[in-house]
């Protein structure tokens, strides 16, 4: 067993680190503070572009993509420290071009992108000029269960028709948001994981409507934002289904995974900075003649915070590790394990700093409460805790069932 | 022991819930998006106005206040269920003038003010036709301890001089905000809580400044909100002194039985709500082919939240009951005790509402998310927990001490 | 709404509180010392009788039995208050005769019993002279689902024939304990509820074995304790059935309604008499320089504790008086919530005692080991949290169902 | 990072395992019921014996000494997993020769006893020959401040005369234990660690009394227990002191990391039983037509109890691999943390098990109660978890504190 990284995972690490901590941290509150001061915070402001740029000079590009040529050829365990770093920031992820949902859209076209498909669509993903958005859930059923699924693709001849109405349509309402991966049922006679398939489909077809962006505890997070759209006749050609009509469950499958890996190191990377947020806040803030960190059961709840951290990092390293050396298949349980421990370890954090900052820490001034949004949603997105820890249990009881 | 209503409260309580429930919710979903349409959100719809007309016309106002003549002459706990249904709205507390913090405010003036203060200020407030804040919060100390507070109000000759910044000064973003009650340092070198005093200060006064108005979790609470304020030179006659230099903190200390009470019982219909709410949802979205109240532990969690609820409320009119027999210093402990316990209830149970509600509960299609950042606000305002735990215990090891 | 005691009421709580301090407290750690050294500690010390005189010559005896004529005439809202100063300890219900299980057997007889069963066994458990035991769970199914027993009571002519094994029959090794009810399946045809008797058998009645005495996280209870008993062709006289065959359920659910409000009322005894011994113990010792009281989180989980503890208690006042006046039928999910909240409120303060305590916590030196073990057997006895739990759902959600 | 074990690890991980599972387990019901059915528990049943032989046979003996040439040569993260598998089973750890606290006895005398020391005690411990105590904890101070240490070791010419009380004195019930390590005060005026020396005591010299044997929770742990000794003038030669007097707290310190890691691992395997425990009753038991893992939420209670295993158990990996690599300067802050953690998850693994067996899981039907027993002391032997929260929180804050 050993729990020291690579050579290369090491050296990305410093950098991805050193590069967060100097060109992103910096500059974020005046960042936030001139989005939201902006007629239109759907924008995008220059000094993304600028990072941007600079990002990929350095080689800090696509690092989550497995893929040598086109990415940095890192495994999940070697990838995950990295996106906990990006996680501290909330523009870094795009910085990086390592953003949700873009790096699952383009893994996924990487995998079962037809070459055509690759040329129009992923390249320039890869390049950052363009992004996309993910449509899957809907308001109108319960989306924990998959199957619940209601809109619907339907093969007309040589063109597919979309109907339905999506929500929680993460990046759509970026201004560089070119397209979206639909979801949708084809063969309600098929077998139940037959049934649906994946359409590539540019936001600017007829037919497709961003009807509202919704807000999660207050936060729009713009300029990326979750979007509620309507798809009404829209007819794209069938050569932007994703592998061929069918297969969305299939390929839904493959990207579960890693995106869950990201996410979950991201929210890690978000509940450090919380805590070192607390702490700073602890050693400075006097009350009664004290720092706050010697005041009551403070010090508890920093050591408290510590321990959840850790655990929960190990947690999800362990799973990369898995993936990397099992495939899916040999992780299934701690894919769902991770998705539970985290952004609740996440949430509990976020709060204790929340707490130690006073009523400013509820505030724009500091961005523990927009933390505390994001990581209050990923207990929902990607399937509720209820879900996951259903799919432990049956792993957990496979054994003793009655034969 | 007898924990049945009085009859005068049966007859209010009736009323009241009454009118919660056919006059206030089913407009709510209506006002509230319509005042986010609005170009303006800083703005009182007409429907507010028709509905404090109605209120009034019903008797139906300034219930909060324990004077028979100008109030309903109630004490706390036959206050206190009434609260707790106005509880259940975001706008129900000004619709029947039972808001904070123009209630504190009313019962300073009517307690401490001259007649000349009342005749200005309280009349028009209990009239509902203005509407007042309170500043006391201070962005650059930790105002868990009061006696950082470093803001002035010098005596100079007949005048009173305000300098500082103030901020969570709730209420300042209403239009028809027309004064503040500051309070501030007025001799460092009296007795420790002799050194405060409060002072009347009309918000037109030159040198007061809304800097900004904050927001919690993402929310601004509109159209009342929490601002900060800054005081520059502020001058004001010596008359608007309430009850003369010095006396803030005694001032201070009599508003805070009853004001905590009304929050706390305001938190608890708001949770009551939050899990008629979840319970609604459980009943009818189905997931895996069944209701979701009957799926893994769910049922378990709304059993937990109805035991939680409960006893945050007989702990509440308990308080106000301690409140009502044997005065503030008879209740001391237990006063601390609701601040801590009952923030920390409603959080559990909004929480609860909103996993059930899936990625809806986080939107602003349900009022979870806005209920959500009200209640987590309540474990920092008039004092964050940690504060209200350590009276709790110095009460309870006072037995104790060494002699 | 009125939180004070009756006069009644609050003349025995009087007088049972210095009874327990002043007579029973000091005496117990002896106590408990002489019965451990005692060559066989399933025997009745002396001081347990001539405590037993002293009450009752004080009057201080039957205090749970409504009855005016054999008991104090006191309503459960009136007695809960003394069941609480018994359960601050472990001898104390005997001394006072007021302990489980003979209270609810006397209950059962008192209202069920003929006169000649009222003759043979209510009279002398009255007089406290005799004890008895209860006979229903079952070691070999789930007795949380009562519907499982499988003990059988079959009419035999003028005889009942009892076969079946029970277990956690409580009171079974009191050397006193004469006899106990029996409950078993007599009519599998009959109505699910009609199915059960309950039958007196005296336990020396050929075919009663009791086969071991079960430990409780070690602790026996001696010498009380709860046992495990075999019944093997146990012939009794039909008269022996209480109310007559098939009518067990119902007695049963009589007896559960103020057996709870006991039980629970107890446990906040001993949660009060826990703290108590927490907060000496912060006064007293010192770590590091300073009373244990001023380190780390101390003060925070006193607090927390008195919080919980409040809570609880009125929980169950209420739940007392609903039963007086409501009757069981209105008061079902309150009598499940107590069962619920108290037992783990009741944990949570033990265990923060023992930890105060440092490993003597653990040890027989104080009464808290044994507390949390009697406090973990009421999570399971008279039905688990999760069947309460079940309860409490089903009645909230019961406006929600669809039609 | 490469989380598979190293071949000798996994070599020895199997079989160690199939050991456990093939040897000691299915004897164990037998065991304990005979050791409590003999006139006297505090004795060594035969299958002790042919199991260590067995054991020793096979070369499962002495696993956890990182020695070449006398153990097994493991480093800690190697001989983890083993001591994992050896905590599922009371006995297991005596059967390999592996059990506290004569690993700690040995590792110290190993690394600081003088060859005569080592031939006189190490030799007949590692040959399972003879057991050992440690005598540090006392009952008249608050042991979690190791300074308040008051038991005395003062030299007088070539000897060293011990007086003082100690307890939990681990194992020295047991009949084979020949001798303790005491720890006691030697120079008051010596820098504060240098005070304290190391002495070994035969425990039949004079003066030295055991003058009780404690209970944990009602269990005594025969026949290792935990003891009280007093020690009154005894006098052993200044030899038996190990490495001189003065530098107690310096051996101390080395025996903490790997015995900390010891503990941790063998609760893992403790709850890992556990949960193995409650998933068979929940699959087998069935109430209300429904297996009990059908019901509630038990799923997400065995959901929870892996995930928080699973967590745990890297915890204490990566801290034995950071203790491997950068010794316990390097690990200290982890090394708390694994106090902290470990023994709270396996208390609600364990009490969550308990649950799932009902009344039957507080019995000594099952080892369920006995763990809790066992876990819960691990909340306070080593260090309370407030000691170790506070020691965690200082590495935290020590980058904040202002210069």
């Amino acid at each position: 067993m050993d729990f020291s990284h690579s050579a290369t995972a090491a050296d990305y690490l410093g950098r991805v680190s050193d590069f967060v901590r100097t060109e992103i941290e910096p500059v974020e509150p005046e960042y936030h503070r001139a989005l939201h001061a902006s007629a239109d915070p759907w924008t995008v402001l220059p000094v993304i572009g600028e990072l941007k740029a600079k990002a990929q000079d350095q080689g800090l590009w696509n690092l989550f993509l497995p893929d040598t040529e086109r990415g940095a050829g890192l495994s999940n365990v070697e990838y995950a420290p990295l996106a906990e770093q990006m996680g501290r920031s909330f523009i870094a992820p795009e910085v990086f071009n390592c953003n949700a949902p873009d790096t699952g859209n383009m893994e996924v076209l990487l995998q079962y992108g037809s070459p055509e498909q690759q040329e129009q669509w992923l390249a320039p993903l890869l390049r950052g000029e363009i992004r996309s958005a993910f449509c899957m859930t809907e308001p109108a059923v319960a989306s924990s269960d998959a199957t619940n699924m209601a809109a619907t693709a339907v093969v007309k001849s040589d063109e597919i028709v979309i109907n339905g109405r999506k929500w929680w349509s993460t990046g759509v309402g970026h201004p560089n948001c070119k397209f979206v991966i639909f979801m949708g049922l084809t063969d309600p006679e098929a077998d139940r994981h037959r049934r649906h398939s994946m359409v590539l489909v540019p936001i600017d077809t007829e037919g497709v409507k961003v009807e509202r962006m919704l807000s999660v505890f207050g936060h729009r997070d713009e300029p990326y934002g979750h979007g509620e759209v309507s798809f009404t006749d829209v007819r794209v050609p069938l050569s932007n289904v994703i592998a061929g009509p069918g297969r969305g469950f299939e390929i839904a499958q493959g990207r579960l995974g890693p995106g869950r890996i990201h996410h979950c190191m991201r929210l890690i990377g978000l509940a450090e900075r919380s805590l070192g947020l607390a702490c700073a806040r602890a050693s400075q803030r006097e009350a009664f003649g004290k720092p706050l960190a010697n005041l009551g059961g403070n010090r508890e709840r920093i050591a408290k915070a510590r321990i959840a951290i850790n655990q929960a990092r190990l947690l999800v390293l362990h799973t990369a590790w898995l993936l990397d050396t099992e495939g899916l298949a040999g992780a299934r349980s701690e894919v769902s394990q991770i998705k539970v421990a985290v952004p609740n370890m996440a949430l509990e954090v976020i709060d204790m700093a929340i707490q130690l900052h006073g009523a400013a820490g509820l505030s724009e001034d500091f961005p523990l409460a927009a933390a505390y949004s994001g990581a209050r949603s990923l207990r929902l997105a990607d399937g509720p805790d209820e879900v996951h820890m259903g799919l432990v249990a049956r792993h957990e009881l496979a054994a003793y069932k009655n034969g």
